[in-house]
């Protein structure tokens, strides 16, 4: 590999000026630069590509910038994302927005259009009115998991159907017999989770099963947040079979408040999340659950990203549909209890 | 907010303009661009500060280089250091490496000096040499958890004492009356995990209970690994009444082992990791670890990194020492089985 000394000398310089040159630090005159980069060009010196990219406003990066980065989903989601981008030589760089608007914000102007020449946005708390000024400066944004495949967000994006997700839970429930089924909905009514929730209900009325709204709770979307509404649930409602979850944490912290209780799973309580997370096949029992396309759905939104970032920001199918959830049953459900 | 209108009337051009001055591209006369600068300054429009940073080579981003950022042990490491880069107004960009040494030498090629002012890095699988090579060009990297306090890596650190953590996780469970302990390594014998095994050995033969070759495994720093790891313990030495393992991911797979094996924890078999991950404090029954100073070192190794930057990379105490790790006793641990 060439160094910065076989630079320097090639150029006739110290290698601090070409350091200098470089990273555009510096008073170096222009005879003395184009004798720089002329040398770094011809021996083929490695940092000369991110200095010229720097130069003209594209290093190849993306930025992926989620919610939390403590969220176990998004790590894997980033691995996917990241895979997909180094394909074309390109690096990803994860932000972590902390569910804060202002540093959301921050990392928005600070690092879109000059860090990275696109941006792929997590479920972020991000103000759509931020992510349409990001693009309006000439930098491409792409939602990477909208949860609603038949409404356009007005930015481009990947839709997973989340609705259906739902659904495909409830319907197993009511398969295995359950009818008394509690719901643990891991952000507010109309945040987020909403479809998935939506899906679940859908499901249950046109089974004609009752689902009471005070057998639903809308918490944080973490196991703590699961583990508390189902203690509650379990409390209020003695006769539920099973527990839905809009996400594979609160559906862990509802198998861990049964088994606080003495109640076996799925003997006595049977439960089920969305996503299918590490964590879901990993736990004991294994958490039966609903399997986004989180592999799928990141190589698309990158995929989406470069071709918006090629063309110029346009592009003429700016929704693209992400491959259907499917079931995935593990130990955590099984017939109701008689 | 100043908008990028407002500059273009100002400065008596179109806005692609002032786009273009920005971010350098397209072909705009010196005068042109002088007069976008200054409107751009006068009207305080926020691109600004970036673009200058962009242009002296100084953005204000800190890198944080992580082995896989699947491990959630790393998010939490991640979002410690966050909070302490925000504080001067500098964001963290998260960069996995998936283990492999050519991913992280781009990384640093790519990233460290152009993108970020100075490198974290996280129990990377990065050369040394290139890390040096990386300081050489005039980037400040620092060694975020360096495993042994009593020697020096040659480069910046903050070092955590893993010695100390697997003495104290030994000494735990040979205060509790057990003498027939497996171990469980999450790296080869000369890996990362060394000095925490190191420490559970000294402390083992300073109070003569053995602990035979045979009674240990080197694994993969995972739930399965220790899992499997685990099943050969359990299954070839069936008189174990506790296992060690160096980190909290091994030791939860050695608790889904000892479970899938119907042996009750902590009655028939005791189990304790070391880094006090949030699996641990929400897993059931909670895994008993010697908590790590995460945030504490996040910290130091962000100040630490900030005083190389502003120093030009001079320090008189390139390494640090964090907090004592310490015992946290939860129900995965009790006295021996009689």
């Amino acid at each position: 590999m060439t160094t910065l000394a076989e630079v320097a000398l090639r150029a006739g310089v110290t290698p601090a000026t070409v350091s200098n040159v470089l990273r555009k630090r510096g008073k170096v005159g222009a005879a003395t630069r184009q004798r720089v980069l002329d040398a770094v060009e011809f021996l083929g010196y490695r940092p000369h590509l991110t200095a010229r990219a720097l130069a003209e406003g594209s290093a190849p990066t993306l930025a992926l910038m989620v919610t939390s980065i403590a969220n176990p989903f998004y790590p894997e989601f980033a691995l996917a994302a990241e895979r997909a981008a180094r394909k074309n030589g390109r690096f990803l760089i994860v932000c972590n927005t902390n569910e804060d608007p202002v540093i959301s914000r921050a990392y928005l102007d600070q690092i879109a259009g000059t860090l990275s020449e696109g941006v792929l946005v997590m479920n972020s708390r991000i103000g759509f009115d931020d992510l349409h000024t990001t693009r309006a400066r000439g930098t491409p944004v792409v939602l990477c998991m909208w949860e609603r495949p038949d409404v356009s967000p007005g930015l481009p994006c990947v839709a997973v159907d989340f609705f259906a997700a739902g659904a495909l839970a409830a319907q197993h429930l009511l398969d295995l017999g359950h009818t008394r089924i509690g719901a643990i909905i891991g952000s507010q009514p109309e945040g987020v989770q909403a479809a998935r929730y939506a899906g679940f209900c859908h499901t249950l009325k046109a089974a004609g099963v009752a689902h009471p709204a005070q057998e639903a709770r809308f918490t944080r979307d973490a196991v703590q947040g699961g583990y508390e509404a189902a203690c509650e649930l379990l409390t209020e409602h003695t006769d539920l079979t099973a527990i839905f979850a809009t996400n594979d944490l609160p559906a862990l912290g509802a198998m861990h408040a049964a088994a606080d209780r003495g109640m076996r799973i799925p003997d006595d309580l049977s439960v089920i999340g969305i996503t299918d997370i590490q964590l879901a096949r990993e736990s004991r029992p294994g958490l039966s659950t609903v399997a986004v396309p989180t592999d799928a759905a990141a190589t698309m939104a990158v995929e989406l990203l470069e071709a918006l970032i090629e063309s110029g920001g346009h592009c003429e199918t700016p929704m693209r549909i992400a491959p259907e959830p499917v079931l995935v049953q593990r130990a955590s459900t099984g017939r109701v209890r008689s």
